[in-house]
């Protein structure tokens, strides 16, 4: 496959290396901002660097390092760097001091820093002589703050909503039968998202047909890596606890989300007896009102950010009270043609498209045959 | 939105730029195939072309004539052509004279030409002393020309299917009534296929729902066009047929393919009295077998490509029929939720995942808000 993008300039494409730099970073930098970094000579990138774990060296001294161990001169070279450098003495000294020391006339920011301690970086910049310029590929560089943004402005954790379906948006099969959609490198692609969440979040019809571990299985797993938590969202708690994986094996890191009432049952009390979880939500008609399990997720545990997997009706609840916060898609080029197949999204009485929910699309990657789409909400 | 491929070589850019060219001549060039070149200095496309019409400059001569006017000097450069350059005498002299006659050293070529009368463009110039190379982006260079295939090896028009869909896959509300699912650019990106296509096919209930006119609405519109004709497949002819404007104001342009009863009926006499063409295809059990369709156009009106416009049964059953050579799907990042909505693919038993149709990408194109996402039949 080949991808045609609307027309990026070559400062847009420089930007964009950064940008998946800073992805590289994103299992480990939190609560940092994940951020990338490149040093551009005559129209091509000569050295790269990002913000590789929280209190490592940023984005801009690790480009740096990486310049000079490859003799770059860097007083001909223009960095791009996805935030703007910080100004201030955090865990690190300003990274402002370090590009001046380097020599680095020209400096391109993606965005500037949403954070009032570290900000003033350009203008600090500026005053020494260096140029400097901000706004490229603003969209996605401030997309990859995002997740910073919400832990500086919220109290709740960072939802990443995942699903793979076909082309007509099937998660399954009309049976429900658990079945691979996606192609392997998507799988394994996914497994690295379960690596930089604190807790993997399903419906309780998940937890019913595919009796699920919710681990993250890559191997080697990162050094000094914890399981995520798993949790499901069920209107009826499982009485049949002995049949799932998440509640025998897992007991330990399992929470349930449900409502109050279940939550008063001897179901609830048998659950909790084996180290279970429960935590009750309010409702709305029929639906949880899911945010504060986000909330109690970050006070209770430290999450930072979240992974809900599905089914369809959770995503849909999710995406409607505004708790998508990022949306990945891994679409699969395949038809299942069936209306009863098991919806990516379901359980919304919206009947006319102009009342739909609307994302934007903040990125596009190849997967193997698949597309991984990562979708924003509109308007952020 | 940003595109991420999986590590696109140099090669891999110059000649998606060609193809993207040889996209642009697709409207008329048929039934040549549609081929895009560019020549290459020192990492830089210096020098463009491709095949505007049928009877016209091919690709080549078009980007020597480009590079000439530039003051190129092509004996240092590198020319990418999306297909083998011609080594015959056919509507003009060969692209391989003009090649050697430019003094181009080296040659890269994206596939080779499958018309054994063309062919041989590569051991020539290597005879000569050029460097030759093939098969880079071969894929995408195959799909160029999927439709010349169609042309030279089978009786039957090129089937371009086109649905605009939300992320859950849907093309309409539960209600069916006719609403704007894509962005303006994907609208107006649909009047471009139009262009290219000598007949627009739908179903009956988007005749019955929508009541289009199927016009292309291009604003100049191509020198020379004529509209392309208006095909409705349908089990049940409609016999409010004054209600339609397909059935009035385009009647000479019309044609309804349905089962053998329903031709024989009162009103298919009526509809015929209008000028409407009633053409019978043969059924198996509830579903019009559409290939005899796709042959008489192509027979009878010297049709090469159609645009089926859905609804979502229509497609299925092109895609079940292997008669989808390339789809195109405007996908609008909006979330209806609901699985009443309309499908962009239904009427299939398929119960499984596993025994779903499958495609693969073949181009990803950014459409205004949309994902404009080309796929073509898998193993093709």
């Amino acid at each position: 496959m080949h991808f045609y993008p609307s027309n990026p300039s070559s400062d847009d494409k420089f930007m964009a290396r950064a940008v998946e730099l800073a992805l590289r970073g994103r299992s480990r930098t939190a609560p940092n901002p994940s951020v990338g970094a490149v040093m551009v000579r005559d129209g091509l990138i000569v050295a790269e660097g990002y913000h590789r774990f929280c209190g490592g060296p940023h984005a801009e001294r690790e480009c740096i390092a990486d310049a000079k161990s490859r003799s770059v001169d860097m007083t001909k070279c223009t960095m791009f760097v996805t935030l703007e450098p910080c100004n201030h003495f955090g865990k690190t000294p300003p990274c402002t001091e370090g590009i001046i020391e380097a020599g680095i006339p020209h400096i391109v920011v993606g965005t500037r820093d949403p954070n009032p301690k570290a900000a003033g970086g350009l203008e600090y910049l500026e005053s020494k002589g260096v140029k400097v310029e901000s706004g490229i590929l603003e969209e996605q560089c401030k997309d990859l703050i995002s997740d910073f943004l919400c832990w500086q402005f919220s109290d709740r954790a960072y939802s990443i909503l995942k699903l793979a379906c076909t082309i007509d948006g099937k998660i399954a099969g009309t049976t429900g039968a658990q079945e691979a959609v996606s192609c392997p490198e998507s799988f394994t692609d996914v497994q690295h998202l379960r690596s930089i969440v604190g807790a993997v979040i399903i419906g309780g019809n998940t937890l019913r047909e595919d009796n699920p571990t919710l681990n993250c299985r890559l191997d080697p797993l990162p050094v000094g890596f914890s399981q995520p938590k798993a949790v499901v969202v069920t209107n009826r708690l499982p009485e049949n606890f002995e049949a799932y994986t998440l509640t025998t094996a897992r007991a330990a890191d399992t929470i349930f989300w449900t409502s109050e009432e279940q939550g008063a049952t001897e179901t609830a009390r048998a659950l909790k007896n084996k180290g279970i979880k429960i935590i009750t939500l309010p409702r709305n008609e029929k639906r949880l009102i899911l945010e504060s399990g986000f909330k109690h997720l970050r006070k209770k545990y430290g999450i930072l950010r979240t992974l809900c997997e599905g089914g369809g009706k959770l995503a849909c609840s999710l995406a409607q009270q505004n708790l998508v916060d990022e949306f990945v898609m891994y679409q699969a080029p395949r038809i299942l043609g069936n209306v009863r197949g098991r919806a990516n999204f379901a359980g919304s009485d919206r009947e006319l498209i102009s009342d739909a929910m609307n994302m934007r699309v903040s990125r596009v990657h190849q997967s193997g045959r698949d597309l991984k789409i990562v979708f924003k909400p509109e308007g952020q």
